[in-house]
């Protein structure tokens, strides 16, 4: 056995085997072990011509194969396996070796990791990885955290496998120390469930209000795919919506149960978030609706409540309100991907990452699910000006939503009329208006709260704290 | 010192010193304990003729003063001051006796410490106390978990010193074991921020569109009391708005900086229904409301933004126009209480609680933030039927809800046109289109899921999981 590889990766499934390959076909020589044996025999027996495996069959041969520092990339199912993988490989590095999770790990286990490890001279780098099976072979992105020393190392190799923007720059850096590249990978699924959600609601709106069918709806979908909408997830809504069933000779998205599951990267955006104490409502309503939908019985029992039924438009005015739902859809999208950058933004101000939210986008621009035309747009935002305070502060998106918001007020009125649920659109809207608002009923809120437990309230014309003796004379008090 | 008190309190800030009176205006012998001694003293000077006070200076004395099986109610900061009290405590106590933790603990922990002491043979008692200062003296609603028979021993006291409902009966009953006290507290008070976002937005609304004064709009509310809103939150609202400021002659509610702020009961709420799969929307946008009001420069950087300022109505209109929001106000809280009752059933059901929902919503009657007639009717909605769904299942909430919709959806529909937020009033029409929608997008989202991750999808006309291969022949296949 050769001590020749520059990177090894252990945990074979279709992820770790084809980001394995990915290496090899970009000219590494890539060491190879799984648990079971087969998969490792198996990967080298249908890819071995794609490039240099080195195939371990132990812990010890997989570490042995590897050049120093050691580069061993960890490619198993998030929680207790990676922590399993970790005290089997750990006792058999040296310091300077770094171990590469590639899981979608919580951000807090990574900071844990990463500690640990640390102590023994060992780099930990907490990376997301987007773009699916198809990503990891030809080219995802790549959110590595961790130390710089590491991505002095491991940088160049992972800008040789990412995919590429249209500039040719590769969608990968250094995002920042321990759990940076967990936390912005977490944060980029909670935006791709906004993402589906608002493309859901689009198509909703299409079919139930516009009365299309899924194919004229696919159709509009690909027109929206030629212009600022630009995106994966707008041009493979289109590939679902025209895809009709075998089976059955029915539209394919009417055969699928419409129950949407979710993993755990969603729900942690938005329970970080609430720690962090950034809006973003957007996310949490889009978490939201895929666990209603999938509450069969309750929505069983609730079919019959009372509520308008759309009827349908005229094939005129369908056209002029599609024209409508692609700007509310726009400016849904707008606001998602500020609150999305602001929990970006408090992360890193929380655990000192300085985290350069222009690279985010940047590297968001090719290889993950999100990618789209707009990802360029927000990192000439940040170009313009490193210390945007949010998105909506950027000119050209202010401009842009705009020049959208009668036609995103009207589709909304027309949805909350017609009784079709539209909780994206609805959270996006409000969260516009809340930040632009003069004044909002915060003061209330703070008035009750002195009321029923003197929690005590600040004044918009002097410093201090203050109480009102609710219950005696109404007096305040310096509290 | 006799062995003679019933019940003993430690932690004599405002909440604990009301309760231990609260026991002695009840007949019952206190002892009462303090770290620093000065307050228990204190309370023995001022308030020692309400009752029977044995103040004790040490730890030791306290549980000396305990008749066994002993009671001893901690009144601390929750979190590790709860964990240092009960360290101190636990080794003088004997197998029987009981700790009864009245602070705002995350019921998980209250799970840990019940499961610590348990095996002691200490019946540790997590209880929601909801009420204020003010309703730890005059009776509270009490959420008590625990064992059966720690709530054997300390029911008769605890319905004694608690709030009674209208019809008398005491606002006190065994939740469930271990955590389910704290619990129900956690969405009582999730609740309570739903119930305080809604009148504020119906504030707002009276203000902006209606052009009603804060004066007026007090009134408004003291109307609405009279009817299906009577309850605290609405009659303390209408005393909030009517006050004027003494410096400046304005009304109270401009004086006030609108930032709100929270303690972290809402979060939890939130964060605990994701991790159970259960939509708290409009929970969610309140918590969320109250910490975008909180991001000042980020508001003040988006006060330039676009948008429609509103023009108010003229006189009889506005009126019509105030009628139309209580109508929404109401919808809205109906849907508020469904998601929080929802939560409870999940809890309940994942952690074995068997939490009977009626009794919880009858124990709300009175002494909480949240007391309102409207919880007798929940009360009722569950006595006629256990097994309710969902609120939105009672055939007297569902009736009223289709009464309410059309003015439900005109006055969000105005507020959406004219740029007033309603993230509340949006996110819980949402919620009730969805439940009710015979189909959602979420067959759209399995379906692009299945695109990108090979994630499945169910078919609605056979068992079963499914794939189609996308990037192949667009055949499906089992998975």
């Amino acid at each position: 056995m050769s001590t020749s590889a520059q990177i090894g990766v252990t945990g074979l499934a279709v992820m770790g085997r084809n980001l394995a390959r990915n290496f090899a076909r970009n000219g590494y020589t890539v060491a190879v072990h799984n648990r079971t044996v087969a998969r490792t025999r198996e990967l080298v027996e249908r890819f071995g011509d794609e490039g240099d495996f080195v195939a371990a069959e132990t812990a010890e041969e997989f570490v042995a194969a590897l050049e120093r520092p050691r580069r061993l990339v960890i490619m198993v199912k998030a929680g207790d396996p990676t922590d399993a993988v970790i005290k089997e490989f750990a006792p058999l590095l040296e310091p300077g070796d770094m171990i590469i999770d590639g899981g979608n790990a919580h951000f807090a286990d990574t900071r844990r990791r990463e500690r640990e490890l640390r102590e023994q001279g060992i780099h930990f780098v907490g990376t997301g990885i987007s773009g699916g099976e198809e990503g990891a072979l030809h080219g995802p992105s790549i959110m590595p955290g961790g130390s710089k020393e590491s991505y002095a190392s491991l940088g160049p190799m992972l800008e040789k496998i990412s995919a590429k923007a249209k500039d040719g720059s590769p969608c990968v850096t250094h995002v920042g120390p321990d759990g940076a590249g967990h936390f912005v990978k977490m944060v980029h699924n909670g935006i791709e469930y906004a993402d589906m959600q608002l493309i859901g609601e689009a198509y909703q709106l299409l079919r139930d209000v516009a009365g299309y069918s899924p194919a004229q709806i696919a159709d509009i979908f690909r027109t929206w795919n030629t212009g600022r909408l630009d995106s994966y997830l707008i041009e493979i809504t289109a590939e679902v919506l025209s895809h009709v069933d075998a089976a059955t000779g029915e539209p394919f998205v009417d055969v699928v149960t419409d129950q949407a599951e979710q993993k755990g990267t969603g729900r942690w955006t938005v329970q970080i978030a609430l720690d962090l104490g950034v809006p973003v409502s957007g996310i949490a309503e889009a978490v939201f609706a895929r666990s209603l939908s999938g509450h069969a019985a309750l929505r069983e029992a609730s079919r019959h409540l009372a509520g308008p039924r759309p009827s349908p438009l005229g094939e005129q005015e369908a056209a002029a309100f599609a024209d409508r739902v692609e700007q509310a859809l726009y400016a849904s999208k707008i606001v998602s991907y500020t609150q999305g950058f602001h929990e970006i933004a408090a992360g890193s101000e929380e655990y000192g990452w300085g985290i350069d939210q222009g690279a985010v986008s940047a590297i968001w621009r090719a290889g993950c699910i999100i990618r789209a035309a707009f990802l360029d747009r927000i990192r000439a935002a940040y170009a313009g000006r490193p210390d945007l305070p949010s998105l909506l502060s950027d000119e050209t998106f202010a401009r842009e939503i705009e020049a959208a918001q009668d036609d995103w007020r009207e589709v909304l009125a027309a949805a909350v009329r017609q009784g079709v649920p539209t909780p994206g659109f609805a959270a996006a809207l409000a969260y516009y208006d809340g930040l632009r608002a003069p004044r909002l009923p915060a003061a209330l809120t703070q008035g009750q709260r002195d009321f029923f437990g003197a929690h005590t309230y600040r004044r918009v014309d002097r410093e201090g704290t203050f109480h009102t003796l609710w219950g005696g004379d109404r007096s305040e008090v310096q509290a």
